[in-house]
C-alpha cells in the first residue's frame, strides 16, 4: 500500500490519480470486459481492486476492512454500511442510471462523497426500442409476421398504412432517452414537443447536463419546436392536448408521477384527437364503441381510433393500468407499446396481455451489449475530471434524489 | 376550348398556364383527394380534365379524341397509343416512382414530351420499413410478441441485445430511399457507406437531383463516410467487404442488377464478418454449422452468425433466392428483411417463408396514406417550373430509362 502523498480530495491536478484506490464490483454475468485494463492504462498510479459477484441484482459481501483506503467506488449495489468504514471515500460511480436504491443508504445520505449515476447509458437502445415498436405498429409488422408464419402473401388494407413525416411526438421527460428519441423522430420528419417538470425557457436551461454518447441525443436542446412544463394537471393536460401522434413516457417514477396518466389524461388525449367534434357539441364517433357490438379484443378500427400511440419505457405505475386497458378497448388511443407494466412482471392471464393494439415486452428495452462500455466511458470521463480537479458529470443532487 | 394564344412549349413565362390542358387519370381506390382543386387554385387558366379508373394497376379506356389538346398528362399508366394522337403533349408526370412500364411505349420513345417520375414519394415510408424491421429484429420484438401471445413474461437472453450506435450501414443504390435511410441511420449513430453505379467524387455529383420531401433525405450527399461505385464484381465486393452490419438493397432492377447478390456476394459478406479467420488460414466457425446437428430452421446462434443483416426493398430478383436461403440456414448472414421476393408473390409453402432469421412482408413498404399528396407536390413543383420555363425535376433520361 502506497503512502498518500497528495490528498485525493485536494483540487490540485493529479493526472495519474496517485494515492487513489478504486474498488470495482462487477457482475460475472453479463461480464463487462476491459474495465480494469482501461483504468490502469489511463491512470498508471491508480490502485484498482476488483470484486466479482453473480449478477447485476446481487451485491458482493465485502469485509469491513475492504473499504478502509477506498477513495473511488464503482458498483451497481455494493456499499459500505457505515460512513466510518470508508473514511477516504470521495466519489461513487453507480453503474445504474437510476439511484432509487441508494437514497436510504447511510453513506449516501451522511457521507461527503460525490455520487454519480450512469445516466445516459440507456439513450441509444431505449430510443431504438421506442421508435422500432412505434414504426412496426404503424407499418403492421406484427400482422405481417403472423401472415409469414402462415406462409400467406396477403397485403391486407395496405393503403391505410401511415408514415411518420410531419407527425408530432410528445416526450414526457426530456432526459437522455427523450433526447435521443427526439433525434430519431426529427430524422423521421416529426415535430417534437417536450415536457419537463421545471421550465426550460432559456438556451442554457435546455442544455443536457447528463453524459450522452458522442454525437447522439440533443445536447443543446434545440430539437423541440414546443416546450411544456409544470407540475399541475393543467400543465400536463395542455401538453397532452397539443396534437400528439406519439406520446413517449420517459419520466422517473416518483410520488408525483405515480398514475400520472390516468383515465382523465387518456380522455384528454382522446378529445385532442377529434378537435372538431367537441366544437359541434357532438360526441366523437369513438365514444359509441363500447356498445356497438365490436368485440373488445378487436378494438376500434384504425379510422375510428384516437390519434395518440402511447409508448411507456419509464415505469409501469406511471400509467394507471385499468384506465389504459379501457382506453385501448374503447379506441380512445391509437395503441400502446409497453416495456414496463403495473403489476410487473405482468402475471400470466392478466387482461393487459391481450388488450387490442398493444405491444408488450418484458422490461428489456434498456438491454445493450454496449452497456458496460458506456459506463466505462462515464467513469473515465469522471476520473479525468477528478484528476484535473473539475466537477464530475451525472452528479446526484442529494436533496432531489436524482 | 380556348384558343392557344401562347405556345405551351415556349420557354417564356406563363404563370397561369393559359392554353394548357391537363389530363389527370386517377384510381378510385385509393382515391387521392384534392388534386384538381389544388391545380385550379394555383393555375387558374389551366384546363383540367379528370378520368377515373378502378385501381392503380388498371388504366382507363380513353377515346382517341381525348388526347387532342392535352399538353400535360398525369397518370399511373394511361397513355396515348400513337404520337399523332397527342400532338401537343409536352409533359407527362407519372404517378409511379419507376418507369419500367413505359420504356416500350411509342409515345415515350418517339414523342418530344418530357417524362417525369414520382421519384422521392417512397423515401419516408420505405426507410421507416427498413429501420423498423432492422431494429425490431435486433431488439427481438418478433420473439417478444410471440411471448405476449402466450401471456408469458420471459426476458430470454436479453443481455445479448445489440443497439446500433457506431454500427455501419451499406446502402446499395443511393437514391431517395437510400438517402432517407441514411438520415435515420445517422441519427442512430451509424456510419454510412454508399454505393452507386457511377462515381460520386465531387460535392456536385453527390447532390440528389430527385425530388425529396422538404427536410428529409440527404440532398447534398454529405452523410456517407465512404463512397463506393462501379459496375464490376470487384467494385461490388469491395463495398460488401467494408464491414457492414446492415446492407440495404435499394437499386433498380435492370439486366445488370438481376442476381446482383448471389452465392459469391453472400460469401463475401460472410468472410468480411470474420476478418481474422482468413488470416490464420482457418475456416470461420460458422462454416461447420451445416453438419453440427443444429436444425436448419433454428439457424446458427447469433454469436456464431455472420455480421450482416440484409434488407431488400428493391425487387426480389436482385438477390438469388436459393443463395439467400442457404446463407440464412448456414448463418452466413445475420438475418434478412424482405419486402420483395423472387418469385413474387411468394407461393404458399415456399421454403423462404420459414428460413431462419428472416422477416417477410408482401411488398407493402411503399404504402403510405401520404403517397398522393407527395405526387401532387411534385406535380405542382413541375407545373411551377413549366410556368417559369425552367427544367423539370425527376425528368427521365430516355436513353438510360430512369
Amino acid at each position: 500500500m502506497v503512502l498518500i502523498k497528495t490528498s485525493p480530495t485536494s483540487r490540485t491536478p493529479n493526472p495519474t490519480l496517485k494515492g487513489h484506490k478504486l474498488l470495482l464490483t462487477l457482475p460475472r454475468s453479463p461480464t463487462p470486459t476491459g474495465f480494469a485494463e482501461a483504468l490502469k492504462a489511463k491512470f498508471p498510479d491508480l490502485e484498482v481492486d476488483v470484486h466479482y459477484h453473480e449478477g447485476i441484482m446481487t451485491a458482493p459481501v465485502l469485509a469491513d476492512e475492504t473499504w478502509k483506503d477506498v477513495t473511488i467506488l464503482v458498483t451497481f449495489r455494493a456499499f459500505p454500511e457505515k460512513v466510518e468504514l470508508a473514511p477516504k471515500l470521495e466519489y461513487v460511480q453507480l453503474m445504474s442510471a437510476g439511484a432509487n436504491h441508494v437514497l436510504e443508504n447511510e453513506v449516501f445520505r451522511e457521507g461527503d462523497a460525490v455520487w454519480c449515476t450512469a445516466n445516459g447509458v440507456h439513450g441509444p437502445q431505449i430510443s431504438e426500442w421506442i421508435i422500432s415498436t412505434y414504426l412496426a405498429f404503424e407499418h403492421r409488422i406484427p400482422q405481417y409476421l403472423d401472415l409469414q408464419k402462415q406462409a400467406r402473401w396477403d397485403r391486407g388494407d395496405m393503403h391505410s398504412i401511415e408514415d411518420s413525416a410531419d407527425k408530432t411526438v410528445g416526450i414526457l421527460g426530456y432526459g437522455s432517452i427523450g433526447r435521443q428519441t427526439a433525434r430519431l423522430a426529427a430524422a423521421l420528419g416529426m415535430k417534437i414537443h417536450a415536457y419537463t417538470l421545471h421550465p426550460r425557457d432559456t438556451p442554457e436551461s435546455r442544455r443536457d447536463r447528463a453524459w450522452a454518447p458522442p454525437g447522439l441525443g440533443d445536447p443543446q436542446g434545440v430539437l423541440p419546436s414546443r416546450w411544456f412544463s409544470g407540475g399541475s394537471k393543467e400543465d400536463l393536460h395542455a401538453f397532452l392536448s397539443s396534437g400528439l401522434d406519439l406520446l413517449v413516457v420517459a419520466t422517473p417514477l416518483t410520488g408525483q408521477t405515480q398514475h400520472l396518466l390516468g383515465r382523465e389524461e387518456l380522455e384528454v388525449l382522446h378529445r385532442a384527437s377529434f378537435p372538431d367534434a367537441g366544437k359541434e357539441g357532438d360526441q366523437p364517433q369513438q365514444q359509441q364503441q363500447q356498445n356497438d357490438g365490436t368485440s373488445a379484443d378487436d378494438g376500434a378500427p384504425a379510422s375510428r381510433r384516437g390519434r395518440t400511440f402511447v409508448s411507456n419505457i419509464a415505469r409501469g405505475p406511471v400509467i394507471d393500468t385499468d384506465a389504459l386497458m379501457a382506453a385501448l378497448r374503447e379506441g380512445r388511443i391509437r395503441g400502446a407499446a409497453l416495456d414496463v407494466t403495473d403489476p410487473e412482471p405482468l402475471p400470466d392471464g392478466h387482461p393487459l396481455w391481450s388488450a387490442p393494439n398493444v405491444l408488450i415486452t418484458p422490461h428489456v428495452s434498456g438491454a445493450s451489449t454496449r452497456y458496460a462500455e458506456r459506463v466505462l466511458a462515464i467513469l473515465l470521463e469522471n476520473l479525468g475530471r477528478l484528476a484535473e480537479g473539475k466537477p464530475l458529470v451525472n452528479r446526484i443532487d442529494k436533496k432531489r434524489g436524482y
